[in-house]
């Protein structure tokens, strides 16, 4: 059987994942693929820390370059994280005529161009399957499962620790005590900024959608809003119209113009996202041939993500048994140029809770305002009545542009008889 | 830019939407993929039909052989249907040194060793996506999206003409008028026997079984119960106890033990396929190492399935193009011999409807039965009572075996005061 010979460099969760999983499946694998998978080298920075593995200690080092440079390895496997120095590993691999296999998001999303045009200048293979979405294979999906499909709209759930925070607040908690929680449970990291802030969402997407729409994306094209802002008393009401508040990912194209957006979102209770919660993810996509489909499974955590590591040294260890190369390429550019829609042109209904001390007036004042600016009202909700401390007034607006709701609330919050900025959530249909 | 030929035979639904796919997203394919695919032939009984389709007249036979028989065809598509000569043009395809694509279930189903044997031993490509869930690439995603995984349960809405009839029910159609309906909106066939009765689903669950198992699974492995027996009473009751009824094709696998059943379950609302209404098909599925994953589209119909027939083409096309075979075998054999559990021996809760005349001791002589037989009774509701007719006694169990639910049921249907057979149903957990 042909022996395919893996350097994996950072040997932490995700590292200690992908090496249990080869020890725990290697009878299924040998028998699927007809290949065996074989580490030779772990490198890391902590080699002495307990690992509930087994494996050959020799085969630890704390140098990477033992890897990098072993003409032996075949496929080098990236899970340190962070862009420097898991570029150099990256590139340098490549160079030393290596496949690589990586997790790492945020440099794919920061550097990408740069690495898969090493790549394929050097017709080595790079897949990145553990870059989004741990266990669910959607980059497969995409590249290769819808590949006759023009994709014209993705939205996704794609931070786990967001959706897990979301979560929570639908059963009462507010956002700090959510945050609390996640941690506590290894959920959201100490510093949660990345997730929270919808930066990690973000990356991801600059993945999904250079993929579905052939372009050369990049984080500046996205248009990012974090959770942290949000209160229970937003979800409470989103749920009183139907509604359930959603950290999404949106890449959307209408007529050669591109939309991509990170924010919380109102979307029906209905609708095949609204159904994913805790630490899930799904995506849900619209191919011109497919129609709708979704996709939902773990985003993160040590033994999903380890899956999708392996079905990609898999795909490479296929690669280089028949002796192919760029079988699939990193990414197909469709287009070189491309045009993103200012975030202000956008449009949506939305959902408004505008905190006013209720006196006779304020709505017509609030809805002179709203309708100079063309928005007009679909619903609104006013549940109690007081004259001394301020009441939430909550609308669902008809459809309406991002610009008009800007300037609109930026009138109301100077009125006198209102006491807190207004809250704006856009609704996805 | 290299050029695969394929060869189609059968132009009908799937065929010309394989055709006019190809046509509308050729520059996208071409850009991806950097192969042409170009029809060169196509064969049907019918080829004076008007297919609004732009098609050169000339490339259209009625002979298949002269697909079958071309050298210059690498690629057979199959899209007949039916056993035979569906087995027969496949069989000599590959023996003529071509790759072959096919959307037919029920020759996989029923046939399925035998082809792929000869195609393994003609080291050529078989290819198979579309014979399963239609737009959802359920066959790449289990070969090579979970290649890592012992996957030990799968539970799929995999037809969606049932599925439609069902989501109809819930709305208070009865069977027969909710079938009406189906086939007046072209999603059932005029004789729906094949849906309703399970057999396409037992014929997909065939192919999915042998994929996920590895194991040489025949048709009459699979134990099979169709959704015609259904009444809208029953979805109203499971509905009351917080279930909805869906007619479920499950694979699982407990200690080297196989069970594979095509029948209508009581899942729970909260349950990932609950949501799956009308056409839509999903399959549900735990990795070892993903957890859990869903996967929901369309799981029939024109584009959806050519976009499925695109994805298989293009592998096989870039598989010739590098000059592979093989690279995925149509199905990897862990086992030869395998255990499929009796129906009789499997457990699970149970909703029973018992029509009684509601008499003084009833409820006791029934409860008796129950118990005698080791079933308990976790919930019992009944709604009106009728000194004159019949009327419904609605309980779940707890669990119990199929041998020991069936036994008690002949033993109540004989009891003086049941007026019609008592409808049992299995829960899904």
């Amino acid at each position: 059987m042909k022996v395919v010979n893996i350097g994996i460099i950072g040997f932490g969760n995700i590292g200690s994942g992908v090496v249990k999983l080869l020890n725990r499946n290697s009878s299924i694998l040998k028998k699927r693929v007809g290949i065996e998978i074989k580490v030779k080298k772990i490198a890391d920075i902590d080699i002495k820390k307990h690992r509930d593995i087994k494996i050959d200690k020799k085969i630890l080092t704390k140098d990477a370059r033992e890897i990098i440079d072993d003409p032996a390895i075949e496929i080098v496997v990236e899970l340190i994280g962070g862009i420097h120095p898991a570029k150099e590993y990256i590139i340098d691999s490549i160079k030393n005529g290596k496949a690589v296999v990586t997790a790492n998001k945020a440099l794919l999303a920061e550097e990408g161009k740069e690495i898969f045009k090493t790549a394929i200048n050097n017709n080595q293979d790079i897949y990145f399957e553990a870059s989004v979405c741990g266990g669910i294979p959607i980059i497969k999906i995409i590249r290769e499962g819808m590949i006759a499909n023009h994709i014209n709209y993705l939205a996704g759930i794609i931070n786990g620790t967001a959706n897990y925070i979301l979560s929570k607040m639908e059963k009462g908690l507010t956002f700090k005590q959510a945050l609390q929680d996640a941690q506590n449970k290894g959920v959201a990291e100490r510093n949660p900024s990345l997730d929270i802030e919808g930066t990690d969402a973000a990356h991801k997407l600059v993945i999904l959608g250079s993929l579905i729409f052939g372009i050369p994306l990049t984080l500046k094209d996205i248009y990012t809003e974090g959770i942290s802002s949000l209160t229970p008393l937003d979800i409470k009401f989103a749920q009183e119209f139907g509604y359930v508040i959603k950290l999404l990912a949106v890449a959307k194209e209408t007529s050669g113009n591109f939309q991509f957006r990170v924010q919380p979102a109102l979307i029906d209770t209905e609708h095949p996202l609204a159904t994913v919660k805790d630490v899930y993810n799904a995506v849900y996509l619209e191919g011109d041939a497919t129609g709708k489909l979704l996709f939902y499974g773990k985003g993160a955590g040590q033994m999903p993500t380890a899956s999708a590591v392996l079905n990609d040294i898999v795909d490479i260890a296929r690669n280089l048994h028949f002796k192919t190369r760029m079988r699939i390429p990193p990414i197909s550019y469709l287009k070189k140029s491309y045009k993103v829609m200012p975030v202000e042109q956008l449009k949506s209904s939305y959902y408004l809770r505008i905190m006013a001390v209720d006196k006779p007036g304020v709505l017509s004042k609030i809805s002179n305002i709203l309708g100079k600016n063309n928005i007009s009202i679909a619903s609104v909700f006013q549940k109690e009545r007081n004259k001394e401390e301020a009441v939430p007034i909550v609308m669902m607006t008809h459809e309406a542009t991002e610009k008009n709701i800007s300037m609109a609330i930026k009138k109301i919050d100077k009125l006198p008889f209102i006491k807190e900025n207004t809250v704006r959530i856009r609704v996805e249909e």
